[in-house]
């Protein structure tokens, strides 16, 4: 089997989330991803949580399937070198702000006239912005919870959102190029990412149409019925209803329809229509909650599973790693490899599937000398000359 | 300006979030997106938050720039002219459970052989899933806030992950139709969006090779500085520092660096390193503390914008959208449209700039007699006789 992306080579000049994980979603549909970082990694090299060896875990988790090129990018000859890998590739994905120097778009098309940039920035003007703050401008953080303390997301959803994005946006621009010849430099801000998706969702027509702004709501779900709900046995589900369907298969799998229906007598509301089943939560969650407080997680489960309920059990990492067959070599989507640096880990391939089995990520800069004599056509005696000049380093990862 | 995607076409059958914001993102790009309903809309044609006049300010919102055609899909005629627009445009993007029926991806492929559909599922084990659920599956809401209570997420990210794995998908596998003529089906499963993702930062790992569960971290960074502190004139601000050079920048720009130097020693710990400065956090944050409590928002907006620190403010959605300029059309993402049914609103464009102006999402089946005349060649003659049929909607929208 190959991936979709076959063929498709990108070089990627990048640290931390948004852009490594972009560069590592098209390897994992098939391109050729070369990472180039300076001699002993990039600023991300050494981020948090590490293996018991020092080896990044989170660096290792955002750069499988990749090749990795180091060089001394602090030397004219070091940026040459990179500078023909990009042009030989003709796709640069970046997150560095070199926007002004060797790395500019202008520079870069000199030698590639054709040349694919696709540039992660902070703000579309100019700041610099990471998720963190990016995502305290955006709404979300005071609207978590149940106070307006506002609550970050552990989850860098910006990032992870933004990655795809520049996947997108380069998958695009490679077509573009197929078709018509015409390369380009495509920016994307991760502020922008996030305003974007604020508006995509309607909370800025909401405010601007209806002067609202939406409140914390702890952990119902707005406008439809959804809340956690405790069990026996010290657990935490979810549960939630949008559709009408969804809706009946609470009331039948629990044996609660008949008493659910008289909610919308007793609260003038229509329990057909989700508006009206909002309204009626509190009142809902009331006829519920016993019903959860007296059943096991694993009652739970026989009761609902297959039932047609929208339901799930929280769990916190270990549980989800230790007891959930989903995230497990059961999925297909995983697979346990051996990861250099730090042993079997379980690994996921692209969840678009059929995919490619999951690849580790490379040592840093392991795979220096093969793309040089295979995409520049570097002789040996010019590569160990590089090395001597300590343009290439002599050991590393 | 045409955009990327200028001369693709692709067939949406979908509701809610995930699929419909792949569709949209395509159109941004300049992809002919053409939305499939029933007759009267789909279940998310309601979906809160409404408009005065009842229109969805979700369904507008996450529809922009589409063409919208309704059928009676519950009428083998209105399944026939549905197949025989996908089969025509031979990309089909879908999140309904229609995979047994008239949408299988065999029935179709009988039609057009080397057609790509794109199919969102909840679990790759054929469960379902939404968002709120598999949320609570991945071990981010139980690590988020202060202690183990688990908090919900505000903002639908595996939705719109999901959304963009689609995108990206789709790209992929028609760059490879493309190039050797094969189509094919593409499955995602929105849990394997969350399983993968969580593995892909590392959490898997550190649970497999460290036994190490995240805990819950307030609104601390992980593994380095970051933290949010209240300002003089109640409002909150979010402060971090991953690389040495933005932890300097804090330093030099409150005047605080020499008596943050001296915090390593206090604290036995090397503020050179993320890590050192992670576990010396508390005492950072209390010298820091006071800086931010007596300067209100504007003054410390003064004295941190271009200095190199990362900050940020929290904003609600209404600040978002009455103060931040770049939530505004001052912000080259954003411009001032009429929206059918709702009027003046701030409409983004796809944030990989450049990009093509926003558009409004159509009136539901508004387009349906033009892209039964342009797609299937079908007469006006014809298209009254479905209309006379009930195939086709009289009015809508």
């Amino acid at each position: 089997m190959t991936g979709p992306l076959e063929g498709l080579r990108v070089i990627e000049v990048s640290a931390f989330v948004a852009a490594p994980m972009g560069g590592m979603t098209l390897a994992q549909l098939g391109a050729e991803v070369i990472r180039i970082d300076p001699i002993g990694g990039n600023i991300d090299i050494g981020r948090w949580p590490l293996a018991p060896s020092g080896t990044s875990l989170y660096w290792t988790a955002l750069n499988k399937g990749k090749r990795s090129v180091t060089l001394a990018l602090n030397t004219p000859e070091g940026r040459e070198i990179a500078t023909s890998l990009i042009a030989e590739a003709g796709i640069l994905l970046t997150n560095l702000p070199a926007a002004e120097g060797w790395m500019s778009y202008a520079t870069l098309t000199a030698r590639r006239p054709d040349l694919i940039m696709m540039r992660l920035t902070g703000t579309h003007d100019g700041g610099n912005a990471i998720d963190y703050t990016v995502n305290a401008a955006v709404g979300f953080p005071v609207a978590t919870g149940e106070d307006e303390r506002p609550i970050n997301h552990v989850l860098p959803a910006w990032d992870v959102a933004a990655g795809l994005y520049l996947c997108t946006g380069l998958l695009a621009a490679e077509r573009r190029r197929t078709r018509t010849g015409q390369g380009g430099e495509v920016t994307l801000a991760l502020s922008d990412v996030a305003y974007a998706t604020a508006a995509n969702l309607g909370y800025v027509a909401d405010v601007q149409v209806n002067g609202a702004v939406r409140p914390p709501l702890g952990n119902w779900l707005y406008g439809a019925f959804g809340r956690d709900f405790a069990t026996k046995d010290g657990r935490r589900v979810m549960l939630a209803a949008i559709s009408n369907r969804q809706w009946r298969a609470i009331g039948k799998a629990t044996g609660l329809a008949e008493k659910l229906a008289l909610i919308g007598q007793v609260m003038d509301v229509d329990l057909d229509d989700e508006g009206g089943r909002y309204a009626a939560r509190e009142a809902i969650a009331a006829v519920l909650a016993p019903w959860f407080a007296t059943r096991t997680l694993a009652e739970i489960r026989a009761a609902l599973d297959g039932s047609g309920v929208l339901w799930g059990p929280y769990q916190d990492f270990g549980q989800m790693v230790r007891e959930d067959p989903r995230c497990s070599a059961a999925n297909p989507l995983f697979q346990q490899i051996e990861q250099p640096g730090v042993g079997q880990v379980l690994a996921p391939s692209s969840p678009l599937q059929p995919a490619l089995p999951p690849r580790p990520a490379p040592r840093l800069g392991g795979d220096t000398d093969a793309v040089l004599a295979q995409v520049l056509g570097l002789s040996p005696a010019r590569i160990a000359a590089y090395r001597e000049a300590g343009i290439l380093a002599h050991h590393e990862g």
